[in-house]
Parts: C-alpha cells; sequence; structure tokens
C-alpha cells in the first residue's frame, strides 16, 4: 500500500529528473496517481515505469506541445508533436470545453499523440467541469474484425461522462470484450474469463485467457457489432485529425503518433439546464431499482464503482505489487 | 417481389389517404421504400401498416411539425411535437448538416419525436451530403442491464456514418446483441441464434431464441459494457433534447416521445479534406485484407452489404411476404 500523496511525489521526482518541466511533471504525477488511486493500476502506477522508458526510447518528446494545423468553426485540428500522452489529451480536453463554452458545442481533434493512459482521466475532468463529453483514441492492431483472423483493428476506448451530483457518470470501455492485460492477469491467477473473449486454434470461442493469448484472437464486444464500432471510430479520429489510423500506426511497430477526438457539449446553456439533475436523478434511481440478478450484487452504473475505490484507496493507500513498486524505485 | 417504383407509388397513395400532404407523403413513401430496398425490411414495408395504425391511434399527429425550444451556439434543441418520426429526423439531420456548414460542428437534439424506422438513413443522407454524422436514440426499455433481470435499458440504436467513394461506410447499431424481431424470425424459422442472444429461465445464456423470448432477458453487446452504452446514450438524448427518458417512455407504454441527438461535422473544411478519401481508402484496403476466418466469406465494412442489396433489390425487385404486402393492398 502506498498513499496518493506518496505515490505522487514520488512520480514528480522521477518526471523531473527525467527532465519534464514541474508544472508538467505535477501534471503527469497528479494523473498516473489519480488513476491509481481510481483503481485503473493498468494505466496508472503499473504503467509508469514504461512512460519512462518511452521518453528514454524518444518515443515521447517531453517539451513538445500541440500545434494548431486546422479546423473551422468549433472543430480545431491539432498535431500532438509526440509529445506526452496525458498531457496533450488534457490540452485537447480544456480546448473542447473552452470551444464549447463560447459555441455549445466543441469537437478537437489531434494527430501524432501519445498513449493517454487511462481516457475515464478527460471523462471525469470535463464532466466535472459541467460538460456533457465524448472522447476517443485509435490505438495499434490489436483485434481481429469479425470475420477475420488476423487483428487490423484497434480496440479504440470510447469515454462518454456526464456531470452526476458532484461526481460523474463516466463510461470508459475499449470495443474489445477484454484487454490482453486483463487476459494475462486471469491466465496467471488460473482462472477462466467470466464471458468469451476470444477464440481458441480451433477457431470456436473460449472463455480460457491462455488459448486466446496463444491465437491473438480476442473477441469484440458484440461480435460483428463491436467490431464495425471500432471500425468507425479509428476512421473519425484519422479523418478528423489528419492523423495515422490504426493500420498507419501499426506499421510503425510501436503504438505511437495516435489519434483522438475530444467532444465537449455546454449542457449549462441549455433550456431543461435547471432540469437537468433532476433528469438525472430519476433515469439513475429507476437503473438501480431493477430487480438484480442473484449472481450479481447490485447494479451500477459507469463510474459508481470508480467512486467507492477512490474513497477506499484515499484511506487505506493504493494496494502496488511489490514488484512494480520495487521497479519504480530504482528508475 | 415489388418494384422500388410501385412499393412507393402504393405507399404514397395510402399516406395521401390517410392524410398525409404531398410532400411529406412522398418523403415517408420514398423512406420506407428505400429501407426496403437496402434490406432492412424491418423498418420498411414490414412496419408500413404500423406506422398507418399509429396514425389513427393518434400517436403519430400527421401535420405537427417540430418547433425550436432551446439550444446555445451550434447546439438546438428541437420538440418533435409527436410528428411523423422520419420527418423529424430527416429535418434534424437537415439542421444538423446546415449548422455543421456554418460552424463546423452541429448538435441536433430533439424530444417528443416517433420512431425514426431505420437509424440509417439519416446516416446514408448526411454522408451522401459529405459530412460525418453521428446519430442516436432512445427507445422504450426493451434490454435488462447487466446484472439485472427486468429491462430498464432501451436497446437506443447509435448511427455513425461517413461518406466513402460514391456511397457511405454506415454503421447502424442497437445495443442489444439481437432485436426481439430478428429472435421471432429465428424461432419461426426453427434456427439457433448465431451467438448467445439473452438468458433462459435459469439465467443462463443461451442461443434458443425462444428460450430468451419466454424470459424477455434480451443482452446486451459485450454484456456490461453494452449496457453501459445504452446507459449513457439514454441520458444524453435526454438531457440534449430535454425530453423523455427511457424510463418515462416506458411508463406511457406505447414507444411515442422518444429522444433523438443528431451531429454532423464538416469535413470539407478540414486541412486534410483533400486527402480524406485516400486515407479512407488505406483503412478499407487494409481492413478487407485481413484473412478470413474459413466459416465467413469475406471481411465486410458496415454498410457494404447494403450497397449490394440495393443493387439486387433494383433489379430483380424487393422481396414482401405475401401475406404483409396483403395487408398493406388492404388498408
Amino acid at each position: 500500500m502506498i498513499s496518493y500523496k506518496d505515490m505522487k511525489k514520488h512520480f514528480y521526482d522521477l518526471l523531473i529528473k527525467y527532465g519534464l518541466n514541474e508544472e508538467k511533471s505535477l501534471i503527469c504525477a497528479r494523473t498516473f496517481a489519480q488513476n491509481s488511486l481510481d483503481g485503473v493500476y493498468t494505466h496508472g502506477v503499473n504503467r509508469f515505469p514504461r512512460f519512462l522508458q518511452n521518453i528514454k526510447d524518444g518515443h515521447i518528446i517531453i517539451n513538445n506541445e500541440p500545434v494548431l494545423t486546422g479546423g473551422f468553426g468549433a472543430v480545431e485540428q491539432w498535431n500532438g508533436q509526440s509529445g506526452p500522452g496525458i498531457l496533450n489529451a488534457i490540452f485537447c480536453t480544456d480546448r473542447a470545453t473552452n470551444i464549447a463554452e463560447q459555441n455549445g458545442i466543441g469537437c478537437v481533434a489531434i494527430s501524432h499523440t501519445n498513449h493517454w493512459m487511462r481516457g475515464g482521466t478527460y471523462g471525469w475532468k470535463a464532466a466535472r467541469k459541467g460538460f456533457a463529453f465524448i472522447c476517443w483514441t485509435n490505438t495499434i492492431a490489436n483485434m481481429p474484425s469479425w470475420g477475420a483472423k488476423d487483428s487490423r483493428l484497434g480496440n479504440n476506448p470510447l469515454i462518454i461522462a456526464i456531470p452526476f451530483k458532484d461526481e460523474a457518470i463516466v463510461l470508459d470501455m475499449a470495443m474489445s470484450q477484454f484487454s490482453y492485460g486483463k487476459m494475462e492477469l486471469k491466465k496467471m491467477q488460473g482462472e477462466e474469463l467470466p464471458v468469451p473473449g476470444g477464440f481458441d486454434e480451433n477457431g470456436e470461442l473460449t472463455t480460457d485467457p491462455e488459448k486466446i493469448l496463444q491465437t491473438n484472437r480476442s473477441l469484440p464486444i458484440g461480435y460483428w457489432k463491436g467490431s464495425g464500432l471500432a471500425l468507425l471510430l479509428d476512421i473519425l479520429a484519422t479523418i478528423l485529425s489528419g492523423g495515422l489510423s490504426t493500420h498507419e500506426i501499426s506499421l510503425q511497430k510501436s503504438e505511437i503518433n495516435v489519434s483522438q477526438v475530444f467532444i465537449a457539449i455546454n449542457i449549462s446553456k441549455l433550456h431543461n439546464s435547471s432540469a437537468i439533475a433532476q433528469a438525472l436523478d430519476q433515469i439513475i434511481e429507476d437503473y438501480k431499482n431493477a430487480e438484480p440478478d442473484k449472481s450479481f450484487g447490485t447494479v451500477r452504473y459507469p463510474g459508481e464503482g470508480v467512486v467507492k475505490t477512490r474513497i477506499e484507496n484515499l484511506e487505506k493507500g493504493i494496494p502496488v505489487a511489490k514488484q512494480i513498486w520495487d521497479e519504480i524505485i530504482s528508475l
């Protein structure tokens, strides 16, 4: 267990050591620590060493900042110039909400940026500022389309966020049923997946993570549907940003120069803005009033678990595998 | 087999008989016939009798048109006043593209509208005009959330469309793995579903459509993921339009007064607009170069099959069940 404060401090010191300026170090350290605090360890503490490695490798150019390349009206296009993905994504989130402030809706697309870690970060940020928010990223090819054996699609995480009470409702989902990280973990734990997550060597759907890791044939959510959605998200990210598609990212071998889209909507200026909180309460109340299947505890909305984890981790500290923390200490 | 021309003429005559004016009859007749031509019979010819019935029942008020209720900048809010869903949705599609023409992006939300039939209609329309386009609708509750036994979510179809060559790439997907219509059809044909589509009476996933129709527990795409996406689409449609949520629609018993959102993006003004066609060609070429699973024919992109069906149905006529055509003739 590491406290949020200690984790953030440790990340900050390392980022300073790796050459980021104070402001950028603070934002990146806070984001990595917050992702961990929220329970998204895979895109928090567990991925921090790889972030530093990507700086060393020159995949992330720490001092580069986005430059405006085009746009029209409430749409802006930026080039991320291989800067840190977290900083670029926060920049785009703020641009999108600033444009929406003036224009009702703002759309910011960025090319040549790096992995944003946890997409939910930007959904929580925009929703806390009072905006409805949608963003997504493309990725390197890591998922076969429906009907195909080899991976040509990215799992292209999609985030939708809405302000809710003092917090937010935040959907943060990749288009694959399970990430490879999750399947690796399940394999290590000797557990089956709760639902089929991909194909075995005979082309049959399986819940055995080991078999899927052997074939590299993960499953899109909803079979043909998630496959189609992943393709369209890649197309939109590529076209709107003028950047690289999953196909082109994959030719680079490393997951760099990805394309992202951020859309913010200014709900405070709607004719029904004063009734939004009540409408939301009603939707969530009905949603949670559903009769739960006996094999489930309760029905939860996207982001509900995050708030619980955050409170728990803030109190008790953030659980970190000793091996990972030792690695971080040694960097 | 009925020719597209004859079908459209027949629909037109009936709509005139039911009191729609010439222009509105023409647009509705064409839309129902085009949906059928494109192979979406469930939201074309097969649903036409129900459309007329809804007029008789007073659920659709034929002369009502949308009125502006609010908005800010490039966001507009309209009340559909229970007018024909097709006409309201076409109106919103045109408003969204018109706003995007001026502002880069346009967002139009409509409350109190009726079923838009096939959501893809509006995606094809906007993409053919050169816009990137996203739209969705909420519905009556027809799907349990993940972990719940009773239906509190709508299957809330989502459409994403992009101009492609002389046609478009159009994703048109509901959040349920299969519609109840599809499951009814499979049951009648005595066939299993290709993948699990819901739960049996023991709460186990099943491919037997009859068992799912008994429990009314259909499955969201990707389990918890499609469940979350359906919830967020309902929330956005409700908040942005200031209209009814799936919960409130369901209290009415009939699927009326639904809420919809239409977002158009003007890609012709982007800095990379001249390179978009080439980028798309490259993405689709790579996508289709995937090694197909031997149990599949070829890997197809969303909308690809529609164009083939359209050409075939235009040549050979539109296949219609005798029973349905006889019913239409008798109306």
